[in-house]
């Protein structure tokens, strides 16, 4: 008889023994079973779910360092929490490896993933790792945010004034692996009930914002002098690059005051433009509003 | 200025569009949002999480159905759920798929999975489309069990009866892509706080088996005789095929006569041997106890 154990267990144990360090209140199962089993949280809560994947060669090469790899691959689901106003819980982690010559480059994955856990207090409680031909991360988020105040992007109505956090254009050739989620940023505006609609920056301004302007019908200036550019970046890289991870929302006009002064963070806060009836269409100059596919 | 919609958002609207025709109480935001927003459940609950990926060559082949691709994808996350005594609540689906040319049969592919997306209840409140050089599908499932009664796999104890329900050993050809989870199963078990330890056999008996045993920190001993045989499986099959998508579950022998005399499914259900004191180890005869090993 082989009692010998698969390699599979002996990789995943080893390696996510780490990530489970951070234990959360209510965590009754994670790592090793079946399924992660965690208390319901407050009925005053909402519960947020959010999955987002990581593929080389589409948003990371194979010469990227690989702990960044797994950083970014939970840093963007936390961008997206961030746009929920959302405080993160639980994550679980698919990672897809090509072979057994990959283990050192999982090894540092697995490594970059733990730190980014620890650093944004998200408890990995399970996942799995699965053979892919090219290595590949799939992030599924769990997180909460006060019951009914997550912004979404359908709020948004003509006069609301279109904000931006932080500098756009100045993803490449680093910055889409290091960016910090706007976490903070993003609690505090939808705990004050600033934005009427909200979402992070993930394909470009030229891409992100028709979405927003589609599900809450309206139409939209941005006014191109105003858009605030990374160090380097040029207007067009700053509309059409992408994975800038900053938030964009739109303020009601007479909550925009307010915002401006009591925004407590060092975070650059930029008004880019303002929403308009939807017959007016997507005026933003000669600025090309097309972001990036990822089906393309 | 271009404003034609990017590819992907028109792709996806449209095959996923037909994914959310099940809304669930308390959803808040589902589909095109940053994140899914759902009400927290009642305190009496808890929250049960889990994540599972197919991938073609490894749980499917090219020639596969693609929609028996979708099928499986959450079936196989659904059969994790049943081994946690939960009922489904709401999925995120990732997709990742190589080029254009794939385009009907990801069309497939989601037709399949909303086809069981109704049929197991599950509303699929988000997801997103990747490329990716091979088909694969990440789902990721949200359920909920009554407070405190999920199975894990560590709290069998040295006496505790083995049971699996159905039969073992005959996933290939077919099986695998069109088996029926085994949640109403577990769910019963759960609630009637029979399994000291539960999980579902996914590997294979010979290699889960003994994880829920380490798990457990227990031996055990399997009478080869008395597994039940899917038609046509030898039992070699029925130890290391894997994909039976059964449960596998330990009783307390003083619970053991009211499951027997009160299992109201048609499911079969037999017991396969007896839990034994750790140092006993594993004994199953000349019955190979090494099951599918993702990462071979």
């Amino acid at each position: 008889m082989n009692t010998s154990r698969p390699r599979e267990d002996v990789w995943i144990e080893r390696w996510t023994g780490k990530l489970q360090a951070r234990r959360i209140p209510g965590l009754r199962q994670g790592l090793g079973h079946d399924c992660a089993v965690l208390a319901a949280p407050s009925r005053e809560l909402d519960l947020v779910l959010k999955t987002d994947a990581v593929v080389e060669g589409v948003h990371f090469l194979r010469t990227t360092p690989a702990s960044l790899v797994g950083r970014k691959a939970l840093a963007r689901a936390l961008s997206d929490l961030a746009a929920a106003g959302a405080t993160p819980r639980a994550a679980l982690v698919t990672v897809g490896c090509p072979d057994k010559k990959s283990a050192a480059r999982l090894q540092s994955v697995y490594r970059g993933l733990a730190q980014a856990a620890r650093r944004w207090r998200v408890a990995i409680v399970g996942g799995e790792t699965v053979r892919t031909r090219q290595l590949l991360l799939s992030v599924s988020l769990t997180g909460t945010v006060p019951r009914g105040l997550s912004p979404h992007r359908g709020g948004a109505r003509p006069g609301h004034l279109l904000f931006v956090t932080g500098t756009l254009g100045g993803s490449w050739p680093r910055r889409h692996l290091t960016f910090t989620p706007r976490l903070k940023e993003g609690q505090w505006l939808a705990r004050k009930k600033l934005p009427s609609a909200m979402m992070d920056l993930s394909d470009g301004l030229g891409a992100d914002l028709p979405r927003l302007a589609r599900m809450s019908r309206v139409g939209f200036r941005i006014d191109s002098k105003k858009l605030p550019l990374s160090p380097g970046a040029n207007l067009r890289q700053a509309v059409s690059r992408g994975e800038d991870y900053e938030l964009l929302f739109a303020v009601p006009p007479a909550k925009s005051d307010r915002l401006r002064k009591t925004w407590p963070f060092s975070t650059r806060l930029t008004p880019i433009g303002v929403c308009l009836p939807a017959r007016s269409g997507f005026q933003a100059g000669d600025l090309p509003l097309q972001g990036y596919d990822h089906l393309r």
